[in-house]
């Protein structure tokens, strides 16, 4: 059945990006029998221009109706006068909260054509295929009480609050371990146990759900601390790694360095299955607005490429589809396609839209 | 005037890393008239065999009275039936707390002669030589509320607060930028403050100490996942960064992976000068207490002799001496010593013990 897709270009360098992740999802509907329709919504900037409002009425309701948003990015300088950071974590924090989107996948791999342009050495990255899954829409990011206080001596004090329930750690883990049964079988849940007690619940929390439904999948728990040495010592040694939303936020950047850049990457932020089966889902490529960039036609598509990729994979249900089309990306590298982030010095360097063609052309090849 | 430390051993390899620690600056009271009188207190797994707890009085009393702490590890299993994790944040946490010591500063430089071992190419990390300032008693490590509790409808919930007051944060930031005032002048201040009201609070307060006293500084902000990403991508481009507690835990072992070891990273814990003009201080090696490899006299001792040396430049005032200290580390290096944990497949290896050997060599050389 045709499925609705809100396309949300939003700013910066999200119009361009997302452009080209439209046009090879077109490909997909018109050679692969894929089922989307894409429908493209003011948001950000754009709409602050157009309308006095950053996220129009419209826009929103068009988000809570859709099978999945595919989503470029916000947060450019503009006109609204609030600054760039508020408004992207303003829309990307409404968002994910109201569509319960809990489950954030953000798969990393070491492209090996790009094994000259990584800050590591071949032998550290080569092989590494991982995939997180943070979780989206509780702790640090949501907890109360939060503010800046005035205390009794006249000066401040700031105060968040990090909070887990069962329920809410137990969806995670759950949906990680069903993750790895279709990859390596091998999950790494990361926390603060030691220090933090909502680590500890966190901890036994993940121990029961493996004992009681998932003790064919190997279970390890790592602190926080060890998991981001790791990450840069032996990136090789993850398949799934589990983990909160804040501790997900900097170890899956800390991941990011593998191939050099927050250009490749994708994600993609996935709720319950609802009555009909299906997962409410939010496709991102993970680098923001870039304003340095924007408008200039020479920013990294490959991010939100791949991000189309994953909603093939989990909203279109053709996981077939989405290998195909993270192989065209793999063979358009392999071909020598580079935008300027992943090029080493004196390398040919291709725009936006030339890179979507590059990947393009491997599909037409498969 | 004699300077009192307490030497704390542990368990674990810290025996036998601090053994090494201590020879060296043995060295130092002999060769260049550094007035230090060590003094060895039970702590750890070891007062537990010989007297039924982990922490004797006569051996707070010591911490307490000290100049400074030379401390091993802290976490190796033993009869107490407290898991070691636990051991080792409950020592910490106390020592810490009790003695202010909120500036950790924690030095990760490349080893110009570990290149080979090193994760990362040789161009990424070539020079790189940062500093974290670890803001150390406040944060989450310390918030309250915090706990497990069982909810109405039985199910438990994880709570910790994360909460800076003003003068916690002003006290590390003044600490940070007195630090690079002596180095390159540069201060990163790491947070996150789009999502967190506390982070924006440490922004607003490092701005105003900056804008106050130390204008002729640099200062840069950064968020908490951009400066993991920027870790692994350009760590040449970092001087001091200064952060709090938990994203200073997180973002130090990331750049552990440097040298691909924690074996070779120090620490230091500072309080405020006390009315003599002296810091308290806790020096101790970043690696823990690696049960695995302890009693084998195999663990790389740097990290604690390193952190010798930053008892000679803040605790003895002796800065031309900890200089002298770590560019004997850097010729037994170059002079092709290795532990294991630094070793490529193939090369020769030292033990704990002949590789500090190789560093008193390198000093008798000077
Ligand atoms: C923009 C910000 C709120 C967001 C986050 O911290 O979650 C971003 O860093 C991300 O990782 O998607
Ligand atoms: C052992 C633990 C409590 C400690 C911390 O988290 O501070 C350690 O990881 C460190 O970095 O010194």
């Amino acid at each position: 059945s045709m499925l609705d897709i809100c396309v949300l270009p939003g700013d910066g360098i999200g119009p361009e990006v997302t452009d080209e992740a439209v046009r090879v999802l077109d490909w997909f509907v018109a050679k692969r029998g894929v089922q989307l329709r894409m429908t493209r919504h003011l948001f950000g900037a754009a709409s602050w221009a157009a309308q006095g409002t950053t996220m129009p009425e419209a826009t929103w309701d068009a988000i809570m109706r859709a099978d999945a948003l595919l989503f470029g990015a916000v947060g450019s300088l503009d006109q609204t006068h609030i600054p760039p950071e508020e408004r992207r974590k303003g829309a990307l924090l409404r968002m994910r909260k109201a569509l319960d989107v809990f489950a954030n996948v953000r798969p990393v791999r070491a492209w090996a054509p790009l094994a000259e342009s990584s800050p590591f050495k071949a032998r550290t990255v080569a092989g590494a295929d991982l995939v997180f899954v943070r979780e989206l829409t509780a702790g640090v990011y949501f907890g109360t009480p939060r503010g800046i206080e005035t205390q009794a001596d006249g000066t401040r004090r700031g105060v968040n609050t990090h909070t887990y329930t069962e329920a809410e750690i137990a969806r995670a883990a759950r949906f990680a371990f069903e993750l790895a049964r279709t990859r390596r079988n091998h999950v790494t849940s990361v926390d603060k146990a030691n220090v933090m007690e909502a680590g500890r619940l966190w901890r036994d929390v993940v121990t029961e759900v493996h004992r009681a439904d998932f003790a064919d999948v190997t279970l390890e728990h790592m602190l926080a601390d060890n998991c981001a040495l790791q990450l840069g010592r032996t990136p090789t040694r993850f398949d799934v790694i589990v983990t909160d939303n804040l501790f997900g936020d900097l170890l899956s950047d800390c991941a990011g360095a593998i191939n050099g850049s927050l250009g490749m990457l994708p994600s993609a932020a996935l709720s319950a299955p609802g009555p009909d089966g299906r997962r409410r889902a939010l496709y991102e490529p993970i680098h923001g607005s870039a304003p340095d960039i924007a408008g200039k036609g020479i920013a990294n598509p490959l991010g939100a490429i791949l991000s189309a990729a994953l909603l093939l994979r989990w909203t279109a249900g053709r996981p077939e589809e989405a290998d195909r089309l993270e192989n065209a990306v793999e063979a358009a590298l392999a071909a020598g396609a580079r935008t300027a982030d992943i090029a080493l010095p004196g390398e040919a360097v291709l725009g936006t839209r030339a890179m979507a063609d590059a990947v393009l052309a491997a599909l037409d090849a498969t």
